[in-house]
């Protein structure tokens, strides 16, 4: 299994501080030692930063705590392999480009059953299940949508049907963005928490770590966080419900 | 303009001595400071760094000087703005998927006239004209072979077509690989040189750097070495002829 992380913010903002939290379960408060990513979003641009060595010894995990990429969407993702070997072709976030926007996809559980043959216009690299879903997913939005211009609320609608469909075949829980939509998938495993004015402190759970929101967001900044399990012990964090997808939009979960 | 850098090889190589004379380029002995961005093939993975400072200033580059990826096919972009602004989405390597496979590409020069109407299947993301030209090279490669499974002769037929049809537009210097070939044309600025047994030292032109490969090599190691201009000033570097479009396999150039 793996273990999920996004971001969602009305404002670019950084993730050093969740991401400090999340890195530490590859490898030391959690065996998710097979590789890890993380995919920033700074406008259309996307940066994808990948590496099959534990996050906790990535060279590459130390420079994203250490120099801080301000985005509105961020998708972050530790492995612990099930499908597919250790190697890059396998680390999430895999990405593609649609409707001339970069997509990028994480996904946590096991969806076996699924065919490569069956991805059309979409093929998968690696060999796990999860970069299968996500060719499957992007085949059911082009086929939907062929010239683009879709509305969240459609996109969702889209994005229902062909989840549950992949859904049937296991543990689907997945973030998925094109740097405009955000979307967080939960079979049964996915909660989220709401930063926004009145701001309080947040401490990690996985490090001795604080940070007071209140001295350094903005009165209007708004940040939703997304992870498998929650990084903190003094926030609420709501658990999404099985087979719920949610769309966020400026740090907040939107209400269909 | 821009300046590209290129490495294949028969066994994964770090290409550091290179690019530290390469990144130079990026504000210190030359003007292109408007981002930078390299790819790496490992195996069918490929991690791709990319950021919009001055090479010689960026944590990133800094960190692939540091940690050195072994690689067989590597392509790097240093970028002198001249058609979109400096983000993001419009540093080189550009990449996109086809045939089950990452493709990555660089340029060089100036293809006015392109139009992001006129790309099909593959749309760009950013301002670009490169981006344009790319989308459209995976276009053709696309329609030329739905099914994927040509041959690098196959291959190299269609991308001589289509290249000198955008080629047309103005200048046309460029790297693109998918892991497995690697392709590069020039249209008026772009040379290469092979170390191969019996190996010597080298020495980089814009830092006072040498290294003996005499040391580092195994007799059977083959690295081709491709650039817009030569990086050392005692190996002697093959100018590719304007029009020229090579393929490279295990270190070396492919007659056809």
């Amino acid at each position: 299994m793996c273990q999920l992380l996004g971001m969602n913010c009305n404002y670019p903002t950084d993730i050093c501080f969740s991401f400090q939290g999340f890195a530490a379960r590859g490898g030391r408060t959690d065996n998710h030692q097979d590789g890890w990513g993380i995919a920033f979003f700074e406008g259309t641009g996307c940066r994808l930063f990948l590496d099959n060595r534990p996050s906790i010894y990535s060279p590459i995990a130390d420079l994203v705590l250490r120099y801080p990429i301000h985005a509105t969407h961020v998708i972050a993702h530790i492995r612990r392999a099930s499908v597919g070997p250790v190697a890059i072709e396998n680390c999430h976030p895999f990405q593609r480009e649609l409707w001339g926007r970069y997509w990028v996809f994480a996904h946590n559980g096991d969806v076996p059953g699924l065919h490569a043959g069956d991805c059309r216009f979409y093929k998968p690299v690696g060999q796990t299940d999860s970069e299968r879903a996500f060719c499957l997913i992007l085949d059911a939005l082009r086929t939907a949508f062929p010239a683009g211009g879709a509305t969240v609320r459609e996109v969702h609608a889209v994005l229902k049907e062909i989840t549950q469909s992949i859904a049937a075949h296991g543990i689907f829980n997945y973030l998925l963005s094109d740097g405009n939509f955000f979307f967080a998938h939960s079979s049964n495993n996915l909660c989220y928490v709401v930063r926004q004015s009145p701001f309080s402190s947040a401490h990690l759970i996985d490090q001795d770590l604080s940070v007071d929101f209140q001295a350094l967001a903005r009165p209007t900044d708004r940040v939703s966080i997304i992870a498998t399990a929650p990084l903190t012990d003094n926030e609420t964090w709501t658990p999404m419900k099985p087979g719920e997808l949610l769309a966020f939009e400026n740090g907040v979960p939107l209400k269909f």
